[in-house]
């Protein structure tokens, strides 16, 4: 180079450093963008991580929650339900599920149906290059957290049809549901089907994942009848008590603490500080929610029956976490409070209706589940622009007859192949000691 | 330029990206500066997010203890009134607490009184520059664990006044107390009022939540007085054991969890390496603390009565978390395993004392929250060189007096408007029938 | 220097800001490296304390699966040992075993025994250049997860030996296995003594820490005998139901919970795309594992009894999480999900069989965490090419005999100076009233 000649060599010496900068400096600004998207990717997938173990304890919320509320003739058999529902999922998920609801560009029928194929997950100790979405999060950490959607879905049957349905022909079901029910709905929206493309809005599932639960609860409650005795020739009906409210509460609480984590991260991202504020937002607005739709039932509940009643006020609550679910984001806390309230509100008069409706429904999954899944995803357009009233109804229906009609084929096939109910005998003397020959509270006498 | 016309050509090009350096490298530093600044302010709200979801798990943690801790016959008022405290907490101090306890520069007093309004969040997607403050965390993530610390105060208050008191009188205390006595007390020191000027240290509020808590339910027992049966007229106290010691181990191990959260939470950032050390300090020290109260309850007990209690090893482990929340950072884990230690003593001679005064406190609250509370504020000397004996002395003082002075005000008004206890026949048939309607064990025959 | 003088002035402030540059992008460089060291620092600790979280809650995992598994006339008693035990261990840990288990370059006899001192941690607010290590985690974060898992080696051990054990002795065994047990054999392979050096492969622990207290258990059962009336002359075995299977469930899932941390955090390290992806990895293959244990159990006893039994479905699960503990990080979901279902049935089949050889095993632990902790650490060879099944089954036998022999050694001491066993009237009529003097649920008639 001539500026070399030019100069004296001190000169050359001084300004050697600077003509290597050029490639130093273009190191440095690689190695900030390297360590922004190394950043990214690890707060994203750290945040699938931290919900994901959230949303996994909420099937021991649902669990607890329902082993409370049934008979304690029956404890064992809905302990026995939810362990095994949850570890069905997690086998057909991964077997099935996952690839259905996420089929990237492997549609069968684009847009309706998913591709078929087990979970592969990334190679160990995978670096940037080879990761499936660098600018995402790990497949590990997607897969984990969205099997923990799954199996929400199916935990939502279980305290329904509880006290009567047989235990493998409610695992049958579940099957099918965790391996094709939910995942092909799922698909249409978050896996990047038809609904989504309408625009459809739900953005940690009251309707994909609380009223698919809901939905198929119902039509399996419809399809199996009522509990011996919950409704009387008269008309009237019989209060059947849950026989360990403390474990109902405590279920309660499981779900309102998972559910930080399944709102949360169905942000699906914190690596920006717009991201990490937003999951903040969602916390609060979450909260708020369940608080609203407690307070609602505590002083509804009041105000009807002169007297407050702990398990609308567990299902308040947990109406007031489904309702906020389509859209926990956008609202400001009020906002949320209200939403949530309204859910609670809902299931209030929506349970006694389902006793007029001769409906059994043995935890009220259907108001808190299916009723307040749908006023939350109604709900989206209050807040969310983005969102149309008429393309949220039209989600609700396809979603809505899509679930019932799957449901009530395998419902009927079940029903016909192995039978649904345990035969009168078992249901009156319960299903623990018929069925599984073994007591939830061997110790203590029954009243 | 003139360089450009002196040297040739060739010197020039070789310039010339030196020359354009200057902005790509200033720009490279803004770069790393902004990711650090993200960095930060990210794992600064991740730490609210997880310690407040912690901190949130402690309100089913009193709900497990306390219905644990009560006859069966009260539990599912005790259930009830832990569900319904949590969310009315959560509503008020949303719409006052909040702010008026962080008022930032708008104080109504300066350093006494806070400002008025309701919380509300930042906007969705909120950028570094829009950013409330962006060294610090989320306005959602901040809201969301600081309305855990006034959640727990309340749920303190729920144990002590099991039993007799009538439920929607509990809950006009608790909103009064959420939204207004909490709220003040804890703006003096934490939101930057006059204690947090004159020094006065409480990392994680021994004194501003437990003493609080516990000085609430103090001033309660007394103006609502003893259960019936509790205190017999010729001086013997009678043991009422609660009901179900599962529960409320359960209870307390879901305390001691979310205890990590409560403490460590509390050192507000863990965006650089001397933040997330000093966490690491926090929940090593809390773990100690809380094992050297169970283990001196244990061996203290086995010494004065030959037995071990183990309602008085829950609440040893518990006493001796209250102990280390004052100061969790500063002790080393051998002296913060004494601090512990003493908390556990110290609740093993409170309780005895508490009945020796007629007063009733059904799940010992105030030896735990109130008196453990008082000397962990007062250990703090001990190894923080910043705090003074006097100053902790004043902190203590001002925030009893205050609250004592402001419950009683109120316990009175709620008493003279609206009754505070369930009456007599009520009282012995148990809440649950009486005034719920609802028992929360029905199948199992009572003893 | 000479260029200044060379140039004109317009040139030389021109190349001023390029020869400053030179600094300044030094500077600039070494800000991303420290960026990076302190992500990856932060990022390694953080894993550690929501592991370490997750591993603590484990303890109160192991607390209401014993709790609810045992009658309850000795629930108090359960409940008093696990909340005690835990407390010991995190003592004894902190004064002896981190040190013993960690001695860095301090050994005492090189690669066998480790170093005498306590734990020290890092200072308050330590920097980048005061830190241990700062490419690892900070020391507090480090003893707070390596004690969680000294401290689920003891509560394996509480499990088998209920009902008749006395508090006293049993503790005292417990101070011996997390001062000295634990930590001597857990440093020949995770604190770099001999067996790590000879490539012994045990990722989280499924011979370290299950094996281990299975093990000791083991002992204990042998030389303790079994409970009064479980092995009847005629050589039947009588079953003693558990008396609260509710809870047992609940302990059960928190244990799968809990697993996450303590699987996930073994990767120790989540600071890059790797890690994380790794950390998630762990996070889908434990809970697939888990998954299969309970399926395999499901299906298998439903093969063989005609009807699933509950407790066998919470130890399947189990046995499926200790199955994969020792890889859970290089099968593919498939295989892990195989390898918890072999987990699973080695349960169903080893019950029985302890039955035959009767030994006592009242909460099932000794399948589960020792015969499958074998499986598992075997099982390391199907995937993971780094090991080999000669060294595996050499750390089995060497951690094996051992434990067995140290366990046996102290269980004879305690014996011969204390005693071991409650006498029988104390067994027959429950350790809750004859040794506390407080029974777990006094207001429930017992049947």
């Amino acid at each position: 180079m001539k500026l070399v000649k030019l100069l004296p060599l001190a000169a050359a010496a001084a300004l050697a450093p600077a003509l290597g900068h050029a490639q130093e400096e273009a190191a440095a600004s690689a190695a900030v963008e390297a360590l922004g998207t190394e950043m990214v990717f690890i707060f994203n997938t750290l945040l699938f991580l931290i919900s994901g173990f959230l949303v996994f304890w909420m099937a021991a919320g649902f669990a607890m929650l329902e082993a409370g509320l049934v008979r304690s003739k029956n404890t064992t058999m809905q302990l026995t339900k939810n362990v095994a529902l949850f570890s069905l999922a997690a086998l057909f998920y991964y077997l099935i599920g996952f690839n259905l609801m996420y089929p990237g560009d492997a549609w069968i029928v684009d847009g309706w149906i998913g591709a078929i194929g087990t979970t592969v997950l990334e190679p160990v100790g995978v670096t940037a290059d080879a990761a499936a979405d660098v600018s995402y999060a790990s497949v590990g950490s997607d897969f984990f957290f969205q099997l923990m959607f799954c199996a929400t879905t199916a935990s939502i049957v279980s305290g329904t049809l509880a006290e009567r349905i047989r235990l493998n022909s409610f695992l049958v079901f579940i099957v099918v549901l965790t391996a094709l029910i939910y995942p092909v709905q799922a698909s249409w929206t978050w896996g990047g089907g038809w609904l989504g493309s309408m625009g459809f809005s739900d953005f940690a599932g009251s309707t994909i994942v609380h009223s698919v639960g809901g939905w198929a609860a119902l039509t399996g409650a419809i399809i199996l009848g009522p509990r011996i005795g919950k409704f009387a020739k008269d008309g009237r009906v019989q209060a059947l008590p849950g026989s360990n409210l403390a474990l109902a509460t405590l279920g309660m609480f499981i779900l309102w603490l998972g559910w930080f984590g399944f709102n949360g991260g169905s942000q699906l991202a914190m690596g920006t500080i717009g991201d990490v504020a937003d999951v903040s937002r969602i916390f609060a607005n979450t909260n708020a929610a369940a608080a609203g739709g407690a307070v609602a039932a505590l002083i509804l509940t009041q105000m009807l029956f002169r007297k407050t009643d702990l398990t609308l006020l567990l299902n308040g609550a947990l109406a007031g976490l489904v309702s906020i679910t389509a859209e926990p984001l956008t609202p400001g806390l009020g906002m949320a409070t209200v939403i949530g309230a309204i859910g609670g509100i809902i299931v209030v008069f929506a349970v006694p209706m389902l006793d007029k409706l001769k409906i059994d429904d043995v935890v009220g999954a259907i108001p808190v589940h299916l009723i307040a899944g749908i006023w939350g995803t109604l709900a989206v357009v209050l807040t969310n622009d983005g969102a149309s009233f008429v393309t949220q109804l039209v989600g609700i229906v396809a979603i809505g007859a899509f679930t019932v009609i799957a449901s009530a084929i395998v419902w009927f096939i079940v029903k016909a192949a192995m039978g649904l109910r345990v035969d009168e005998e078992a249901e009156i003397n319960g299903l623990d000691v018929t069925e599984l020959g073994m007591e939830a509270y061997p110790d203590f006498s029954k009243g």
